[in-house]
């Protein structure tokens, strides 16, 4: 590895390079990068640059792999484990917002290619302008950015029916740390042409190189909508529901949110003022959405499966929304839930993954064990339909939640994983590596921390890339 | 690289390793293995190994990296490029036969972990068993196992609506090439963990180690089906009318499949003696499938979205099929039209793909190309959908097709893969690269090629894995 040059140096070369308008070094253009959306993480830098093209980043990646200097990608800033966030006035911060064009849309192809810095609304937008949907929805779709999304292989509320962002990638045009840049971002939906080395990318948070444009999956458009809050007696209860729904309405399930007893409690106290209309002994209640061409057509099909499954005692109360501002006082209540933590004094985050079968158990047992910590209280909500919970932990009411926080976050967290690795699942479902999950990675994925590091090297021999981030 | 050891020398070890009943150098038990299905690869190998269990792969996989010996993986042996077939008696045949268990089916998960030897029709008939769906369907789902469907990310008749088999994926178990097993087959729908290694195994065509076992997505069950032919007025009609009845069937079509004036003709005069209702000057013929829960449903929706097309004059004419027979005719017309080529006297096949929006002006342009062979059939046909087009030339009708293949079989595929790739599409959509494709992923992905070289050395530093399929 070449030493390391003083970043001030390069200013002017990268200015020479990729245009004086592409690089900064101005704190007040670099401040509003330097901290995440939720505060989470503070960092540093002192040069920012914005190329505009993918020949502009090739420039710019080959000068910092000559140099040795490394590089740290952000997206919308918008990241939950500091994957985006610079920590080293060494590192150059790379913003691609300038990089926003939708390069094609094709509507008999059902395919966008766009490039890395355009919103995934923008994306949404676009797609539903041509009449067609992109149906990977997040709570922060307005900031967040396709680059960022396809980099930590962002999930949330519908991957039950359309996957996850994986799932919705046809190819990736990326520059290498080096500088070469590989394109395969055509919109093929079948090409077996060699190892698809560009999978590797979706979900390595920015640490094998830059992905500036993909070609994306559209899908035919359901406008309409049909919302129902159940209540379950258990959560295998709500599994089964799970099942009976998907089947019953004829493969259009799109969401089936689950919300327990601590997290209703949570956004009925410190929310915006949405209510439930249904309540239950349990504290289960899921928030399924149907979708079809019309909204006619969707509520047909839920009203149709929830009669059998009240009758049969699978469902023990539920209440459709009626009309759209029901529906989205419903979706508003679950969208308090994450708030509500915060104005709670904040909690233990875990975003955890489990096959379905085995969530009771799971969640039984994690419950148990945490007994240790007496007075704790849970918000367990999340995307019950992916086998994905949300299981965070607050202080006991009255305490000062900041400081049970300080004392007891290792040792809730290391409870909670535990009971996630003895049950199958995964410490991190949607949110990634970044800097914060790094210990867990080396803890419950040892055995292929070895061949991740091989391939790293592969792409990045330099290290270049987003140092310190997934990989140490 | 050790010294490769003379392999009869390894026998006697294996069979201590391995148990005696797992290891056969028995001509008869070799024969059936050495040549694939269609009867165009002629290969040689004096070992067969067969073991029951992944930690058996392990054990072998070990003792051959120990002693540098190559190993060729074959799943049912119904590959078209060759990468199942051994050519060398240096090598030790894998036959994964034996582990056919299905580990877990759970019906809240939508998951079925199967090992490696499982036959394609009996994960789809134990999914069924469970009232679900497991939707990859292949010509060739009775024989060919699911390590060999994945090693190749085979596509098939509903990658439209479901994905290619990459898309069908949680995770897998694989043994890597020194014997050490890793196992990501949980069955999580979300799992942001480190670098995604395991999807590099999806058409890797067995050359970075060994799936043994994978765990898979299961869909709701539909099983209703109407199914429809079209005649459309052009190519580029045929691709609007994808966007149609996609959009007005309620995101349901499932399949969209073309069939042109050559590849009718074909089956028509040398098939099994299905006709189609319908006939049309331009030749271009489209069969659509719709499913839903019943067939009433799917029925429904399919005559709802082909009456506005038929009175715009999107579609020229069209055909429901009114009866359980009649949908089985219209299919087994098109399944003849491959048989029907061999019985010309063979042709000279493409499996190529390309982006939708391209399709009508790249057959457009490569059938002026290949004017200059005289008298050449086209028989072209495919998967619409997913702009998957089986773009075959046969022999002028009298000629001696065998000979004109070997005439001219390079300079059509060169004429046909050039236009291809002018185009933006792939050389080869579903079929992989085996040793039959060796040349065009050379040429053709130049740009990539270090990379993969790369990559396999990660995973297979010695290169026992498959040697010389996929890369040199």
């Amino acid at each position: 590895v070449p030493p390391a040059t003083d970043l001030a140096l390069a200013v002017e070369p990268l200015r020479q390079l990729l245009g004086a308008d592409s690089v900064s070094t101005n704190a007040a253009d670099l401040l509003p990068y330097l901290e995440d959306e939720r505060g989470a993480f503070h960092g540093r830098a002192h040069v920012l640059v914005q190329p505009a093209s993918t020949d502009a980043v090739a420039r710019l990646l080959a000068y910092c792999s000559e140099h040795a200097i490394g590089i740290v990608p952000q997206g919308g800033n918008t990241g939950y484990c500091g994957a985006g966030t610079p920590f080293s006035d060494a590192h150059i911060l790379l913003k691609l917002d300038r990089m926003n064009r939708v390069r094609e849309l094709s509507k008999t192809n059902f395919t966008m290619t766009a490039e890395t810095g355009v919103t995934l609304q923008r994306v949404k937008d676009e797609a539903l302008a041509a009449g067609l949907d992109f149906p990977l929805s997040l709570g922060s779709q307005g900031s967040c950015q396709l680059g960022g999304v396809l980099s930590t292989n962002a999930g949330g509320l519908n991957a039950l029916r359309y996957g996850v962002a994986r799932d919705l990638v046809l190819g990736l045009e990326v520059v290498l740390p080096d500088g070469r840049v590989l394109n395969r971002a055509q919109g093929l939906r079948k090409d077996n042409t060699g190892y698809r080395w560009c999978d590797l990318f979706l979900g390595a948070e920015g640490t094998l190189g830059v992905i500036t444009a993909a070609s994306i999956k559209l899908m035919p458009l359901l406008q309409g909508r049909a919302t129902a809050l159940l209540a379950f007696a258990t959560l295998s209860g709500a599994s089964a529901g799970l099942l009976h729904f998907r089947q019953a309405c004829d493969d259009s399930v799109v969401a089936f949110e689950l919300l327990t007893q601590g997290s209703i409690d949570l956004a009925t106290a410190l929310g915006q003022g949405s209510r439930l209309p249904v309540s239950a002994e349990s504290g289960l209640m899921v928030l399924v959405e149907v979708a079809a061409d019309t909204s006619e057509r969707a509520t047909e099909r839920l009203e149709a499966a929830l009669q059998p499954a009240m009758e049969q005692g699978l469902v023990i109360d539920g209440a459709l929304a009626s009309s759209l501002s029901q529906r989205e006082s419903l979706w508003r209540f679950r969208e308090d839930v994450p708030e509500a933590e915060k104005r709670a004094g904040g909690s233990i985050k875990h975003d955890v993954s489990l096959p379905v079968q085995h969530l009771e158990a799971f969640v039984n047992e994690t419950v148990d064990r945490l007994r240790a910590f007496e007075g704790a209280r849970l918000s367990v909500f999340g995307h019950l339909g992916d086998g994905n919970l949300h299981f965070n932990v607050l202080a006991p009411a009255g305490a000062d939640a900041q400081q049970w926080r300080h004392h007891n976050g290792s040792a809730v967290t290391e409870t909670v994983l535990a009971a996630v690795a003895e049950f199958g699942g995964s410490f991190s479902a949607e949110h990634g590596i970044g800097v914060s999950k790094l210990d867990e990675l080396e803890r419950y994925r040892s055995d292929e921390l070895g061949l991740m590091q091989a391939l790293k090297a592969v792409f990045d021999p330099l290290g270049i890339m987003n140092p310190g981030k997934v990989l140490r």
